[in-house]
């Protein structure tokens, strides 16, 4: 389980987490608005990210905490958090240094799938 | 668990789903881009939404699927659907017909969290 953390009662009172104590990310740049990823936050990972204004997050493969950019120099300066109307979801709006994919790629959503209408 | 699809067996062998076969969905409007909501997905929402254009979910609390819009008349006709990197990410981008939140906001994101650096 993520550890202890000391993010402010009142936004851990917000929040609905899902049966690991985590709640998705979505991560958006700041000037155009993209959609860069979608990453996992403990209560931990959003007090770090609040306090240091840098992207943090929960790696659940890794089952770890994560600044987005510390081994890949592509970090993400976080401008505004907003949370959605149940609580469940997170936005981050960020400043995206380099590519936000860790296939080099400038955001995680290239593959585009085909409608059929 | 989520009921049986004839979801393109392509797009199913790119998908990765969660321990209950879902997918989260990132909604995002078309024209400007920004971040509506977002929702989840088994592989039968996603088919119908490719086949319908017409954004369709899993209720994880009804238990079934919805249509957004079907009672609430804000539909969003589908544009364009892509995977992210892992597969484990779908991002919609859609023509939102009125407020896309439940509360009659534009979007479900206007609880903003204060930075604290």
């Amino acid at each position: 389980m993520p550890e202890q953390t000391s993010l402010d009662p009142a936004v851990a009172a917000r929040l609905r987490r899902n049966a690991d104590g985590l709640v998705p990310a979505i991560v958006r740049r700041h000037d155009d608005g993209d959609v860069l990823m979608l990453a996992w936050m403990d209560d931990e990972a959003l007090h770090r990210t609040l306090t240091t204004g840098r992207a943090t997050y929960w790696s659940r493969s890794r089952r770890q905490h994560w600044v987005k950019g510390e081994t890949s120099g592509n970090h993400q300066y976080v401008r505004s958090v907003a949370l959605d109307c149940d609580g469940d979801t997170i936005l981050l709006t960020v400043e995206q240094v380099g590519p936000a994919c860790h296939t080099g790629a400038p955001t995680c959503f290239f593959d585009e799938i085909k409608l059929a209408s």
